[in-house]
């Protein structure tokens, strides 16, 4: 090809089938699908019922080293990997995250995969898709709602209006929201009070829809939530407001999981996709789930690299779930491996074997880590064209001297055929014989052990600080009798420290938490290492700048 | 029956028909559609230029009497009459405006008429129906991101962020976001500066949706709204700030028509809902151009009472899809009559022959004011179970001493049947031969002069003051050159005056217009009588507190 086609160029020149034809492919007919448009289905819950008596498939999870800002190219690996298995005759599912708005017009742009590897029709999942994302936003505000009308309206819960924890959501990057003031204007607008806003993405209703296994569960669940504490210290939640229920109704569709395609009509679940730091960073437990039961072989991801993602799969996501992953694939680039090994972002492009080799510690972490929790490994190396044969060759061979498996992956350029290799090497690694499910903590031991347990055998860190904040939070949960769940740690996705600029494999280094918050509706605690930027904001020129459509509906700049 | 079914148990026992087969009826084939579940379908564009070769069929407006807090039925009686209509043999569509999540948790309920005259699926309606709230609602926060983004980033454009009008929206009842502070924070959060949220049914993108002729159209017009003024003085648009193009390709779905049925398998398009105050209150002009090519009787519906509703219909919606409906049908209850005549809200439901025949003033004000824009005019009155039959008797008399044709509509509790005099009546009405369009006032005509006409013709008041920041807001449009454009007034729906109290046929008034602000892309000038309040808020005891949803998805509370 003398010109290479940008993702929407590509996504807009895929044969598409009718997303019904897909639904049969694997098992479900057009009465268990709720259509929108042509190629893209809801599933009903009375298919996910009847498929339930299923013996579940294989799991494969892809995950990623540390990533730089541009991203390793996960869910393009999920996506090109799930193709080439079906290419090699195994039956297999893809289960990803859905995009969120804010990225999309911001710097990242879209999240459906990229090159020959896509979930099409791309446009519409990148934009408003099945409306999963407008009905967690409308839950969430309709909850901050009910708080500061009950407040306006006499407070007989007796809610501390300094001490109101839940947030107003926007799917949108907008960073005049980090930090507001509300209910200004006198009595008819309530009772003013510091506030601010967060990216939908970080709502704990994106949290739960994503950890829920039905309707009942996700209302229990966002029931749950709390909300505030009252003026004696003790939590109010959703259902004290009474508005779980609307909540639940507002939630009636978003639970259920979304069918789509890829560029190779392989069928995909794009369901759900929480943050990866102050949430879980994977597709819901529904999507996962049913996938296991459709397909023989269901691979999926979790966001940001091994020791945020992946952990968080493996020690959330996998313990509510009751599943484990058959394999794992860890994605790498040789970019972001020179990163780790020294180089300047600027200088990636260039032949450096020497950096490779350093950097490669930080592969050989992540690889150690999985193994941790007893499952088989594969390495993929996600090919640019920037790598050169001898850096290609030398990272091979790091890989075999470690005593990992690896495998070349081209699946942006070639779609299945360029993850045949990688699929061969996931099949093999298959056949290793599956072990119980083993967590990196017990989550019935106090918070400062579990995160202390994270930090010792993924972080590879001396071990951990709480602030003084964090420490009365701790005891508050403690005397709330609420410490007894899975920690989530939220910290930043380029190191495997809580410092970004620690590349490679540091060590020697202690990881500081300031902050310890309640999600008890999704079932987790929330650990922050630093100031977690909850609400994006827009670059200097937005992605949104370039975007346009014209009188025949065709969008360019989206990608 | 013995037991009063509510809306949405009469909803639930409806026989839907999949809405493939309601599409044949219209002339549409399944390729023509885009499915949202079985029952919900946007039509395509491409339907919607092949059916524009056909003859456009005939056009009824229903409107109303000043209303009281509870509504008087017009959409109910917009869709009744549609089913009567159908029932007696003619090729009936019905043309709605959709609901809004705001007022569906706070007082109103849902807005999807009422027992057995409904659009259906209902709930599905009243909640995210096809997204179309959800993508105005994104496109304008991300208008709304990107003006804080570009003052950020370094504020080429030098917009005063003393005038930034563009406002953030949340489909949702929230006192606490009616007066805010934002960018608070630091450096990283942007400037500090007050703000306040709207609902979405007040953005203007909403307006644009509702006027617009296709998705160039509606991408033209966004790029033409005015966000802001830079320190010279001069308008800063969307276009200015470059995100006119993802805008459109975030409204690329919503400005396509929704295609439902009613509880009798009426075809019906729900489409748009501008407030009626600040906005025109209309559904868009797309829909009900399409429902006369697919209908040969198209019925719709404008909101709140006649003096604003129906003037806006008439004076904005016609004056640019240029239409002119066949016949106005006003509906009217005997208890908001009664309120009009003085009767408390408390005292309704007992007989007051005397408070009717006094309020009877306020109807034959809209009737006057109807046959001032040259159309056939027919009193629907809307029964309700505490009417008496010497109310009932005197009402007619009343109508018929005045020369306007009356009929009964018991659409609520009989569905079509209880539409059929009143369909009759329209048959008859619309033989009379159509006159050109005319409306009250010419758009070149100065802001002044415009807003003197409607304060003249159709509320009856003696005179116009424009406040000193009014006056100036005047100078500024005629500087600039933008005050060629129609006026939408926003005042109470109450009374024809601007002052709530003043029921009945109130004179010797003066409207007082306290802001005048442009919406170019909407095409009009909005002039406010009072702080219009832009963002409702939720009452002490909301609606969502008593809805649910069990496990078999089955809601209740939704009304």
């Amino acid at each position: 090809m003398s010109k290479v086609l940008s993702d929407i160029e590509i996504a807009q020149q895929a044969n598409l089938e009718p997303i019904v034809k897909i639904a049969e492919k694997c098992g479900l007919k057009e009465d268990d699908l709720e259509l929108y448009g042509k190629y893209k289905a809801k599933i009903s819950f009375g298919a996910i019922k009847r498929l339930a008596a299923k013996e579940d498939g294989k799991l494969v999870l892809v995950t990623a080293i540390n990533p730089t800002p541009a991203g390793e190219g996960k869910s393009m690996t999920t996506i090109g990997l799930g193709q080439a298995l079906n290419k090699l005759g195994h039956k297999t599912m893809i289960a990803l995250r859905e995009p969120s708005l804010g990225p999309v017009f911001g710097i990242k742009g879209g999240a459906a995969g990229g090159g020959y590897s896509q979930v099409l029709p791309m446009e519409d999942i990148n934009l408003h898709f099945t409306g999963d994302m407008h009905a967690i936003t409308a839950a969430n505000n309709l909850l901050a709602a009910a708080i500061d009308n009950h407040v306006h309206q006499g407070n007989t819960l007796k809610i501390d209006v300094r001490r109101i924890i839940w947030k107003r959501v926007m799917d949108m990057n907008d960073r005049a929201l980090r930090g507001i003031v509300v209910g200004l204007g006198g009595k008819v607008c309530g009772f003013p009070r510091e506030d601010h806003f967060m990216i939908t993405v970080a709502s704990e209703i994106m949290a739960i829809l994503c950890l829920a296994h039905d309707l009942m569960d996700l209302k229990k669940r966002m029931g749950d939530i709390i909300v505030a504490y009252n003026l004696d210290g003790n939590p109010v939640t959703a259902r004290d407001l009474q508005v779980d229920g609307a909540m639940a109704i507002l939630m009636k569709d978003a639970i259920k999981p979304n069918l789509v395609q890829t560029t190779e009509n392989t069928p995909a679940l794009v369901h759900g996709g929480p943050f990866a730091n102050i949430a879980h960073g994977c597709n819901s437990v529904v999507a996962t789930k049913l996938a296991m039961k459709m397909g023989d072989i269901t691979v999926t991801e979790a966001g940001f690299g091994a020791d945020l993602g992946a952990e968080k799969f493996l020690d959330i996501k996998c313990r509510f779930a009751g599943i484990k992953p058959d394999a794992v694939v860890i994605v790498a680039t040789i970019r972001a491996l020179k990163m780790h090994g020294g180089v300047k972002k600027t200088e990636l492009t260039e032949e450096n074997l020497e950096a490779l080799e350093n950097g490669f510690a930080n592969l050989a972490k992540h690889v150690e880590n999985m193994r941790k929790f007893d499952v088989p490994v594969l390495v993929s190396i996600n090919k640019f064209i920037t790598d050169t044969k001898a850096e290609i060759s030398l990272l091979k061979k790091l890989c075999e001297d470690f005593g990992v498996d690896v495998a070349l992956n081209d699946c942006w350029a070639k779609g299945g055929e360029g993850g045949v290799e990688m699929a061969e090497h996931v099949l093999e690694l298959m056949k290793t014989k599956k072990t119980p499910y083993k967590p990196i903590y017990d989550e019935k031991d106090t918070i400062p052990n579990k995160v202390a347990a994270i930090v010792k055998e993924i972080y590879g860190g001396d071990g951990v600080i709480f602030e003084t904040a964090a420490q009365k939070q701790v005891k508050e949960l403690e005397h709330l009798g609420l410490d007894k769940m899975p920690v989530c740690i939220a910290k930043t996705q380029y190191s495997l420290s809580d410092d970004p600029e620690l590349l490679g494999r540091p060590a020697g280094f202690k990881i500081t938490i300031k902050d310890v918050r309640i999600c008890s509706g999704a079932g987790f605690i929330v650990c922050q290492t630093s100031n977690i930027m909850t609400m994006p904001g827009l670059p200097k020129v937005p992605a949104a700048n370039r975007m346009d459509i014209d009188e025949n509906g065709v969008i360019t700049g989206l990608f």
